[in-house]
């Protein structure tokens, strides 16, 4: 028997009537003689009350604890979903992470998936269940609960379907599929068919609306990835790692424009130019939790260096403090920082192979006054740092400059 | 180290401030150098919060599904209790139903423990840790997440203080403590210093405050209870089983003054009067989980006999239909039902042995004008079944009547 499994966010499931509307379309499915997997996260806002709630009691929640109250918001979720399908006549039944056998590790709050035991899925699946998962949890090895963190539901939907094989992960959302750019800032932006791993993957981590995580789980285990709105029946986007494919294409032409706000930059100068020295700044900021995102590191004059290096805003005053005292260790000069800015990309497959995206980019953003900060690329994209008031701008501008917004031959339509 | 079992009930822990509030009454224990476990029920109405939201998608929410649903509230009290206690810079740790060893039947709903298993519990004692268990839980041999029905965080504290061999369970709630009758009928009641197991299970049976599930477990482990209120430092009720001292005691008078509303009677005429009768009666009443309380069989003539029983006024309807299939089934006469009844009792060790209780009771109520129905009598209790409306009165003028409202010499004040 074929075997999906389907993912319905938090805005997929925000009330009763919703859940009813989810069921249905899960029963639909079934219908079709499909097995079902149907990973859940909290309802609407329920998360966030959880998380007001520990305020009010605590000033600083202990992660495990926190960890076990965030959890219930799925369990709630999953069971609602699970009665729904059985007032639809449907034979279903709600797992909690630890009953899906979703083994992590003890990192309270960010857990990351060891292993997935589908011993009970598998039983449950056999008997003609749908099976309900609680997303965004697990269990650790002294059977304490941990969280995913941050598209963890999406990452529990793509690992169940990894681990039990499924034909393919199913996300809906309240998006309808991945599009060229954010259709709230270009609003000729069009919806892709589909996109492959990689290209997602930059788009998902310059601005588009999944988290990479899963993303990259789907990558490794080639699971193909469907991106629809539980809203309605329109076709979404499916990402798969059908590379040949999308090679033979052979197109000319970007992906799709990602942009992120609220991005701050810290420049550092007069490094002392010496071995062990970028290990030195970036590692405890690590350790702090501060992510950091584009590095830049500038050519040695007179044996120091500046570097500049971006983090989301919200980081900044954390990571000064951090980088001051680094600084004084290890002997470097002024510290500058920068708030408001932005990153926009160009993603395409190819580009690196592929001569003039660059410069076409650079054009396309000087001839509409937008001034460049900083620039980095990777194989498949090309960002740059920019003001953050002439974003939406810079994406309007690439969309039409990459002729994104013309049909993709490819789509035969 | 002594060891305390604390359990604090929905009302206990409404809100941020109450919660915070039983934090600081555990910490103040805990200061004391003794061992302390913490069983929370759910915060306020939140328990009917989630009924309310099953039937909201479902006609008939499975009883598994709501048993997962329903034990999320009980898991969020737990956390939040423990995230205040450690704001208070206590070690503690929340433990689930399950992390906590609490091993039951698969009756969902209304499951009974098997066992509890104290490994971890006892672990983090022993580390120093509060333990924080979230009460009304357990789980199944097959890992499903099972609740106990009502009373059943009082259950839950009442076996972890067994199965830790504790010294004393405490059961902070919003009463002061066990009364001689109920204060908001009988102004002048006394609150008990103590009370035996058995008189307390009478009293619980017949409309106290506790669930007598609990009070039973306390006296098969011989668990002492300390009853208490949780919103301030009055000094409760001890309800243990140090028979001798009661009896030593060798008190005259009664312990309490029990009521019941909501009784109704159904009288089955002409039942043919042969071996087997009652049970086939009474048996698929029980089966189908209609709780029959007070029997009463007339004398038998002419080869058939009249039975009288009381059943919840809420249970009428359904316990009618299914006597009338059975009454047809045995071949006996006419169905009478009367419902807007009460059972008031009068509770006291050794009743059964000092004569003129039964007749001080009678001529009380006849004396208040008070029509007895039905009359049942165990060893410690004598109840009788009167109309709904003259039960607060009738409770009164037995209080009253016993001298209830008189200091107890042996309470030495």
């Amino acid at each position: 028997m074929s075997l999906v499994v389907h993912k319905y966010g938090g805005s997929s499931v925000a009330d009763a009537d919703m859940i009813k509307s989810v069921a249905r379309r899960i029963t639909d499915a079934r219908k079709k003689g499909t097995g079902v997997v149907a990973v859940v996260s909290a309802m609407g806002d329920s998360t966030d009350d959880l998380i007001d709630l520990a305020r009010s009691v605590s000033s600083q929640p202990h992660p495990r604890e926190m960890d076990l109250l965030l959890s219930t918001g799925e369990l709630v979720a999953c069971t609602l979903l699970t009665m729904a399908l059985e007032d639809l006549g449907q034979e279903a039944i709600s797992l909690t992470g630890s009953q899906a056998g979703i083994h992590t590790d003890t990192s309270h709050g960010q857990a990351r998936i060891d292993r997935v035991d589908t011993a009970r899925m598998l039983q449950e699946l056999e008997e003609g269940r749908i099976v309900v998962v609680a997303g965004f949890q697990g269990i650790t090895e002294d059977e304490d609960i941990t969280t995913l963190g941050r598209g963890g539901s999406d990452t529990t939907a793509v690992a169940l379907a990894a681990a039990l094989q499924a034909d393919r992960c199913e996300i809906y959302t309240d998006v309808d599929g991945i599009y060229t750019a954010d259709p709230r800032i270009v609003p000729e932006a069009r919806k892709l068919d589909e996109i492959s791993y990689d290209e997602m993957l930059e788009l998902a981590n310059y601005g588009a609306k999944m988290h990479p995580r899963s993303i990259e789980l789907g990558a490794v285990f080639n699971v193909p990835i469907y991106v629809a709105s539980s809203f309605n029946q329109t076709p979404g986007t499916l990402i798969h790692g059908n590379a040949d494919k999308v090679e033979m294409e052979n197109r000319i032409k970007a992906t799709g424009i990602a942009c992120t706000k609220n991005v701050a930059k810290i420049t550092v100068r007069s490094v002392p130019d010496r071995p062990g020295v970028a290990a030195a700044l970036f590692e405890p900021l690590a350790q702090s939790g501060i992510s950091v995102d584009t590095i830049v590191q500038n050519t040695s004059e007179d044996r120091t260096t500046d570097i500049s290096f971006t983090v989301s805003g919200d980081d900044l005053s954390a990571a000064m403090a951090k980088v001051e005292e680094l600084a004084k260790e290890i002997g470097s000069g002024a510290l500058i920082s920068e708030a408001g800015l932005a990153a926009v990309s160009v993603v395409g497959s190819g580009m690196q192979h592929t001569p003039g995206y660059a410069s076409r980019m650079f054009r396309v953003l000087a001839d509409g006054k937008v001034n460049i900060d900083m620039i980095t690329t990777s194989e498949i994209r090309i960002s740059c740092i920019i003001r953050e008031e002439q974003a939406e701008e810079a994406v309007r501008l690439l969309h039409r400059g990459f002729a994104l917004d013309e049909p993709d031959p490819a789509d035969g339509n």
